[in-house]
């Protein structure tokens, strides 16, 4: 078996953002590009009805293709798209092959389908990433006062509370779905022809015109009379794979544009077919889209790997603090839980960047079609869109599922014997002894409660320089009490939706 | 000498942009946060006015400190701050040395004077990129019409214009701005405490209140009476470095709030302070502002990395299409003329991206303070603003002086002996004679032209097949005639602003 | 088509590496693994000959075992070994069913299963290095003497020979193929089980011990008689898959450590049996085995970027110095013959640094086996080997295919008009008329030359201060005349085998 | 202040290594670079004895070029070789300013002085290694035996050794000092002139010989008599940098090529001045020791980053089995002692992978010198360098000083209420009951020692099945007495040296 099943991904094995990536999904991708081409040279005047129809139909038929076949043919001209055309050419009527990529070139029909591979993708992720922050929320919402150590470079440091821990995990997810969801929204498609100047459909256009009944057709498709093919709904009534619904946005598009030529009209309205947004420029080497689509992939899968990353500390034998709903079983180890998810949303974590670092690379293109940084886009980015599906998937289950330990948390606020309160005595105590004498009692307590193994309380109370300030050291010594704004930052961050 | 005066660095040395990320700007940076922090104590009552205009004063007197003696020092805690505010202490009179950095966190402080650093820079290279898109804009205006080869897979392909590769350029220059300026808006200010709970403000200003001379201080300075230290414009007068101007919006910032506490509006203010942005969640290990900053200096390098690419292929000897306005000299061959500008930035663009992995990573950070995640991002987040402000400024030069050879260009054109409008004429002969026959008419001819060195016009002519359709030939293969809407989408392009 | 056949990958599909690094070829070495693994415990007995026999007929058949029902299986505990252990043990009868994976961990075997898919990768792309080096040997010493412009920052610097230029190439390959040999030949096998200790084997042994028939069995099998286990030779006359030949080598190791235990004999037997090294430790997470399959495999892949690189830049249409064999077709422009191979192995350049990256920060990974870390390795290194092996395979089909055009490259070394043998003008003139005067005089040269469109000859013949030096000026500007050391050069740099 | 410091470095502020790459050490390499191509020059008789004493004796006053300056006038050109030479030149007396840098391009002296700059740098690493491993042997030796929970997946999984843990440090220690040394041991001059082909040496060579006194000299110094220039070692008795040991290997290099030319010798002896080796090929773009370099230096980074990563997880408060012999204080928090040297250890590896992509991505540069790929790869070596002296600095402080708690080591081998061997007994129940009747019954047992919080042992004690076996529950329950082989394997990796 020379193709993947998915045995080295278990990250994201049967997910449906895997589906949406594989080749069977780019394939059905880049028919779906074809056919719109087609259809929409056929709605501003460059093709007969009849051959939208046929390509569309012809297209349609996923299982007369084999993507393997079309793998190893790829390699002669470097780009699957070539043996494609000849496949479709071949599927169709004679009389309609010409119809078929008619004016464009293999980068046209490959961006589109990445572009509409990436938006079918991120449809589910954004999907996953908003069951993850619903159950954040909720996470957020019980914990709201669960009080907790406040870690910083490994070390017990203040207290915090769950609360505000899953409200800052909700938060980057929240900043990830917004960066997605405005990058999806404005994913083009792609139209240039063979060096981003259309100047193969202009000619076309000049041709059909020529050749017309009437010796020189009129070439603005918006002055057309009812019977001509811009009418467009009529057309296609049922020929549209479900997966591109069509914005019907041809008509006013070209009552907009009167005096453009067909062949101006022509990008809008096919990426309109596979609902994309039309491209201002053809952008075979202006690689925003892509650039775009490698941030918010590759913040997604961090901002994922953040979660995992205090799952995983949490989650530690001697921590404890959270579990996984459901830990990964060890064969030779009964007892063991691993937390699965998070180790798999950490490992997409870690792919991630070094995958972003390719794609922009690749955005330093020379010349109208680069030879090769084209080309190094094409599996990084997928891989990206395929661990960041998976990561999202993977993160909703970590999160339903995640079980939290309140009084375990509570019991790791006395590990340090009241230090985790230090800054609150500092605090107290400089502004009434002094700065300096202060940091001198609190160190040697702080010592010897680590030392003693005794709370720092109880340490303070036998001194005497204490003593005559009345202070009520329980109260001050207490992690709960010590939690700052964190529930008014906690209600704040849950107040975004 | 330890320190580095730029000699390995070429694309920056010199730069406003290299000024701006050095460590003095840094030092300036960290004393400016510092100074900002106690500024807005004393704004919301946690501080007396006397020690913001103290801490201001010592903190704006940068020679007061060494960087040098402070990286030294900071190795022991691992961060500079530490030491910093040992000094900045020392320099205050010593009844106001309470009040420096109270209640904050290093990470406050670097992660503040980082975006400050990142907001002065932005500006410079924002304005750079400005210059740039006006001298491309020139350029694509100039060069509407400039018919030159497009290229793909480095050969020839069909013809396209100087105007739009250069309206294209800019476009990508304009996606930066725009990227940029996006980003620098929303620069936050990062205030949380030790563990991002706020918790120490909290207990200062209990504190204050309880020791204020009514035994229990109004802890809303909002309703303090005019001689209350909230009297923030009067405060200040003069001590506020120039280049940290006021947003002048502490007092509705406070009317809006009113009820909240005045350790909750502390971030908002001390973020008027810096002009930046109020955080609505202390981000120590919410790092999108990093990874925001990371993805569009990233794009913007490799925007201008795909202009130096360009650049660097039209310049070659053989193609010469383009030159650089200085080129750089060599001591041992007087009459090259290197393509400097753009080799630096073709420099800067393939370093950005390995930065941008670091820094992508880094967001995967454990805990409220990671071990290692934040201190990794220092460095590379200096040299990524620095990377892109040096290529921004070399853009600019580079754009500025672009010598255009149109002549040359028009000369390439039949470099192929018309082959470059091989697609035109398979355009055009496919429906008239069928595309099969007109395939292989073409690519007998292609061949000829190609071995015998004569023009494509002039073999086609002499087929007979051909005669009789009375085609135009000299037309047809005339590589000016075939630019399809390189002129519209260069207009179009040009409308961005 | 959940799969991947290859379709976006055209710079390997087809490719025997391809077929190697597959999820069949990895199933194939998971089952080779553990096979190795039980027929190891045989020899020394800790198994059964027959459980041997049985485990090894069962993972023979590799058709019992699907590759998707098994990553699909794999999510749960986030590897396919486990399931694969379970399927394994539903494959044998079930008296042998203890002793499969017996004493191992996940790690040990999926470990074991990439080295044994990167040594049998390594050997195709080893014999494709090979074959590019004999092809570049070829070019070296067919185009010793042909010279070409030497091209440094794009411009024309000094003459060079393409005979040195592809001896340079093939040196990259040849310092390619020495570290990929040298890491192919240290692969080590794994074997740690759970923590790395190889605990379970020993417990496993001294209960076998005591269980046998003489109440305490002798744990060391390097003196039992005839009829034991250990006579490996015999128990697997044809068990044992072709692609795992055994280094029969383990009477003499165990001889050569009698006194040591049969676990401690185990992983040094094991890896025999995989044709593998003995680790001297478990390197669970002692990671220098996948650093240094990275550092090389991406050494090769930017080394064979390097000829791509130039090939791409001697091929454009302008310079024509040199072409593909075999350029890849467009179907819209019958002319272009693109680069084909070299644009894909170029791209495999690209990829390359963003995988390694990746797998260089996996070595950071902690305790007995990361959370992330490990997972993260799977796909780049398989990546990895896949880009590596098809940029191998595409190197041999260019460098043997690649038409070298000398007529070209020398009409090129006039493009400069003499220019570009200014260095030996300089180094001619200074000591006879001084440095500053050679200087100007020829900087004056250079201009006319380039501005008049004359050979420099003419020009400096012209010059009056010249004149009197009776210097050859066509032999001093003869550019093929002045190529240095490049013969030596080559010569020397052929004598390398 | 343009110039950096080390305020954003506090992982290699003050060490030996900042100072070793800093911009005075590259200025003192291109100088000692440029004085040890003219002494070469002298030795070969390219150039008078006199000349190479004036150049070495202005190029050893460093205090004569001012880095800043040459910084600034390195834009124009792009590198700070042209102003250096500049420079160089006019400190020489006027006569011998002819023969500074005569033949040579900037990057052979460029790359030269980085190779310089590398091998002083690597001994300064190689010396830290030696210590941290002599350290690590240590730990190793005195906890042989010291028994801790060995983790997987964050979860403990069977006991294992520190002895054991230590020792694999120790193993990845040795692994990158191997690398590091062969590397060091290999770095090469560079040396090829303007197109890597030598050919300026053999114009001048060839003008000395034609203008000597007896009108055609012998270019073979070989041959010379004593007094010639060939007399190396009687011409710099004391003019050469401390820094550059000669090899004195001149004169029977040249005795061993009878029949080269001068400019033949040259290569081999410029390297000797300077103590690296003769490149065989100039390597101007043929970057495998650059490559080599990168590899060695990033696998010695992520090496020494798996030991922090694990004295960071282990020094967490919870864990707390081992802690830094010196933490980092904390202003806020008086108890904290933060595993500093660990995280900027850690901050060094997250590092280095991301400059090694770039590193690596240099590689594939185009002709005979790139634009840009060359100049990207300078300031990423030189952080490389810095990076890793620096932490394998931070290296020898941490494992000197790290303080291990056997104590807490065993408490934490309890936490699990004996489950951590629950391998143990399934090894040694299944072969008594059955392997799935043990499977049931230790998870059972498991469950109920968990949610009860009682010993495994208990439980096991009180099931009827087991009793009858007579098994000693308390040592087959005891962790200490299930760590395998890891004494055997410490004591095996100690042997390594």
């Amino acid at each position: 078996m020379e193709s993947d099943a998915g045995l080295l991904a278990p990250g994201r094995a049967g997910s449906a953002a895997e589906a949406a990536t594989g080749d069977g999904a780019f394939l059905r991708a880049l028919l779906d590009a074809e056919a719109a081409l087609t259809r929409a040279q056929a709605a501003v005047g460059l093709a007969p009805a009849e051959a939208a129809r046929a390509v569309t139909a012809a297209a349609g038929d996923t299982a007369r293709f084999d993507a393997r076949d079309l793998a190893l043919r790829a390699r002669a001209g470097g780009n699957p798209v070539i043996p494609l055309v000849a496949d479709l050419t071949a599927a169709v009527p004679e009389e309609y092959g010409p119809y078929v990529h008619r004016g464009a070139t293999s980068q046209d029909i490959l961006d589109t389908a990445m572009m509409l591979v990436a938006s079918r993708t991120l449809d589910l992720t954004l999907a996953d990433l908003s069951r993850t922050e619903t159950a954040l929320a909720r996470l957020a919402t019980a914990h709201r006062d669960t009080v907790m150590p406040g870690r910083t470079l490994t070390q017990h440091a203040v207290p915090t509370t769950f609360g505000l821990k899953a409200a800052g995990w909700r938060w980057l997810v929240l900043d990830a779905r917004d960066r997605l969801r405005a990058v999806r929204e404005g994913l083009p498609a792609q139209l240039g022809g063979a060096a981003g100047t259309l100047a193969a459909f202009a000619t076309y256009a000049a041709h059909d015109a020529e050749s017309s009944p009437t010796g020189r057709a009129d070439p603005f498709p918006t002055r057309r009379d009812e019977s001509s093919p811009a009418h467009h709904a009529d057309l296609f009534p049922t020929g549209r794979a479900e997966s591109t619904p069509t914005r019907c946005g041809q008509a006013s598009r070209m009552a907009g544009r009167v005096g453009t030529t067909p062949w101006d009209q022509l990008p809008g309205i096919y990426a309109d077919e596979l609902a994309l947004t039309e491209p201002p420029l053809p952008w075979h080497t202006l690689r925003t889209p892509l650039a775009d689509l490698t941030a918010t992939l590759t913040f997604t899968a961090v901002a994922l790997g953040k979660i995992a990353s205090d799952v995983l500390t949490l989650t530690r034998t001697e921590i404890a603090e959270i579990t996984e709903g459901t830990g990964g079983a060890s064969s030779a180890m009964p007892h063991k839980a691993n937390p699965v998810r998070a180790t798999l949303i950490a490992a997409a974590a870690r792919r991630a960047p070094g995958l972003a670092a390719t794609l922009y690379g690749c955005v330093a293109a020379e010349d109208e079609r680069p030879a090769g940084a084209w080309h190094a886009e094409w599996e990084p980015l997928r891989d990206l869109l395929r661990l960041v599906g998976g990561a999202a998937h993977d993160a909703v289950t970590l999160t339903e599922g995640l079980q939290v330990h309140p009084a375990t948390m509570r019991a790791h606020l006395d590990l340090t014997h009241g230090l985790i309160v230090s800054e609150r005595l500092s605090a107290e105590l400089a502004p009434r002894i002094g700065r300096s004498r202060a940091k001198a009692l609190l160190t040697d307590a702080a010592r010897r409660a680590t030392s003693e193994g005794r709370p720092l309380a109880d340490i303070l109370a036998a001194e005497p320089d204490l003593a005559e300030l009345g202070l009520d050291l329980n109260e001050l010594t207490d992690p709960t009490a010590y939690t700052g704004s964190a529930g008014t930052l906690t209600d704040r961050a849950l107040e975004r939706s």
